[in-house]
């Protein structure tokens, strides 16, 4: 609530304005005509997965829950909107007494999702509902993203773990969010100390090139970190010469050094060669982290060589050409009434929806069912599964969410429940097919 | 400063730990080891521009300098790192009293930048500024991607406004900042509140298609909108079939009608269609927004349609496919002496390093000339422009630093001294080389 200053450093933060113009306009022109009380129903679903993706994870849905349940508009917010003149007084007196008080159903976090899944139903007044549209998009679309992305790496590592480390290549506070996320899909640890510090998440770290630069020569550096850090750390051994630094780092550390880490080159062969050289030397349990431009294809590319641990940057924070994850904010029901856009091949299927996964007695996904909640309900076998949980009531939050560890177990589920053609890096067709029972 | 609550809903927010693991780890050893006071200079700079783009904008560094200034560990963070063991007790205190006190140099916000270009120059104890290395990175990389990305939309527009819509595609406050990076760009408006009260930049939206599946019909909802907001509001007119639409439209607001919005289809197409209609009826005021999945490409695409402003989202937000800007971050001299990797090709150039651009007589920019600090300094010609200006001195941001609207005019005569090729959109080198005059 409220704006965090903006000698913060990081910018103004709050909540009721995180929020599109377009969103008060339309309050302010149905609070005057009385539709704004109308009940209202308005899902949040992707038209189709980025260009050959087989398919996406949800992320984001407790940030959504946290921001729906905190969503204000504070004396800052409504003496900006009275000046800038964007609402009139009526609504002005509406926006500062809002506090959400509908229904929020969805997906739990991790989940996978497809194409016309319906991730996040909310239900409520068209007033108390419309304007929440542009945070919810923002953190789902934005977390998705990352999630989905990330669970690519997090298969193609194999077992591996993967160090987040993008905070530097995405805006300032995606990066926590981007740490979450990664983390959520299956990544062990992140370079992110405000990520660490909001979620619990563990963080990892050792030095930077620039601290062997800062040293007289290698060893100093060397000794210096080892001194500070312990012999358990990682070394970062290619600011020179690579074959060079790897026998220093043993001299300085001995055989009991934690690891090394090779950031530049072809690392699938320098990892070759620096395990032969740790080999050589005795620093057998020493392992070998590599980094520098990796993305899923990389890091299945390495999954034969010597390789411990990757870190990961640009790609994971960027959703590996996918920044975003193409969620709509549709009005679907209005008083009971199915309604839909109709103008184009972009109309959608009014109604609320309901959906469930069937799958195989192996447990298999088989085919994301999607059925009118009015209509009839499809037979719900041994192994199917119903997708949609209650996320908030009359505005509060459900207790006992899933916390951020159940989802990172749903993530790991929801992947191996996967077709084995559906977890393939190369482009190709959702996984499973989306299929709507007509009502 | 500190920790803005996880309660706003926007997570939590703090400076201090916007901040990889490894700057503090590093940073504990330095102290540790008495090297953290050596004199330092890093530098930020690009090695090349995303694939086939011509050039690049700096964008957010308005951002850096108040992050730089208002950068603290407050009780929360420092509380964190001490039960996670992030650093020791020693560099705790260290953290507690940290100010930065150091100089910034950079390329003013809204330059042109090419491979190379030295646009930020952070000098300072290796203490102090290696702390900043994240928070620097994450705002540099993210603005400078957005606007680089909006100004070649801008200048597909040719003069014609472009309001920004993208907040819901990308993470909720990274959305203020790209509102912000568009307009400095040259887009006229955004739908972001947050941005406009921040920044004080013009926000625009009215309706979208809920607003109209909300009532009874299209003409109730016209009819409640043109009530609320007045005659000169854009009605959007593709919820149902566009023509009854815009006949519709004109019934409702007679044809001193603002505009009309159309999100969907073949929008060229559409819009000369709307035009005939619209000049038929009467409404030959009134104007043609479009808007849906709007890119660069399409804004070129459109410019013999008779348009009269762009709405464009996912493709500004996300950088039209360079969602970040590839900056790094590099430790170049030591005091005083000059330092630089050499394992790869990833090398760099060691040296504190200034830069001029040289242009013809005309104006026109020719070639981007990088040269040592403490080297012979090039000839300056009448028409050639040193790039760096002072931003911070001892911690402190400098006097009448660049306004938005200075930096947004920046943006507007960068793009006019461009050589011709280097404003085409299809892919290219870097509009003029970039020279590096040896010491």
């Amino acid at each position: 609530m409220g704006v965090n200053a903006g000698a913060s450093g990081v910018g103004p933060v709050s909540t009721g304005l995180l929020t599109d113009h377009y969103e008060l306009t339309m309050l302010s022109a149905a609070l005057a005509d009385g539709t704004a009380e109308r009940s209202c129903v308005f899902e949040v679903f992707t038209r189709r997965l980025p260009d050959g993706r087989r398919y996406g994870v949800v992320g984001g849905t407790a940030r959504v829950v946290e921001a729906a349940a905190a969503f204000r508009f504070g004396d800052a917010e409504l003496a900006h909107l009275r000046e800038t003149s964007v609402v009139d007084a009526a609504t002005l007196e509406w926006l500062a007494a809002y506090r959400f008080s509908g229904d929020i159903d969805g997906y739990p976090e991790g989940e996978l999702f497809f194409p016309g899944s319906p991730v996040l139903t909310v239900t409520g007044t068209f007033a108390d509902a419309v304007v929440l549209e542009t945070v919810v998009l923002s953190i789902l679309n934005h977390d998705s993203a990352i999630v989905s992305a990330a669970a690519r790496m997090a298969g193609a590592a194999n077992g591996r773990p993967i160090i987040e480390m993008g905070s530097r290549r995405t805006h300032e506070v995606a990066a926590i969010a981007s740490a979450r996320a990664s983390y959520l899909a299956g990544f062990s640890t992140t370079s992110n100390l405000a990520a660490g510090s909001a979620y619990g998440i563990p963080t990892a770290g050792t030095c930077a090139h620039a601290f062997t630069l800062l040293h007289d020569d290698e060893r100093a550096a060397f000794a210096a970190q080892v001194s500070a850090l312990g012999v358990g750390t990682t070394l970062l051994v290619d600011t020179y010469d690579i074959t060079q630094g790897i026998a220093t780092a043993v001299e300085v550390a001995g055989t009991g050094l934690g690891a090394i880490r090779i950031d530049s080159g072809d690392v699938g062969v320098l990892a070759r060669h620096a395990r032969e050289q740790l080999d050589g030397l005795g620093a057998t349990q020493t392992r070998i982290v590599v980094s520098g431009d990796l993305d899923e294809y990389a890091i299945a590319s390495l999954r034969a060589e010597p390789v411990d641990a990757y870190g990961v940057g640009t790609s994971v924070v960027t959703g590996s050409g996918a920044p975003t994850a193409g969620m709509v904010y549709k009005l679907v029901e209005v008083d009971g009434r199915p309604v839909a856009k109709r103008s184009s091949h972009k109309e959608s299927r009014g109604g609320r929806k309901l959906a469930l996964r069937r799958h195989k007695p192996t447990g298999t996904a088989l085919e994301e069912v999607i059925y009118a909640a009015g209509g009839p309900a499809p037979e719900v076998g041994e192994h199917d599964r119903l997708l949609q949980i209650p996320l908030m009531r009359g505005g509060q939050p459900v207790p006992d969410l899933p916390t951020l560890e159940d989802s990172r177990t749903r993530v790991r589920k929801g992947l191996v429940s996967l077709p084995w053609e559906g977890l393939k890096l190369s482009a190709g067709d959702p996984a499973i097919p989306t299929v709507y029972l007509e009502p």
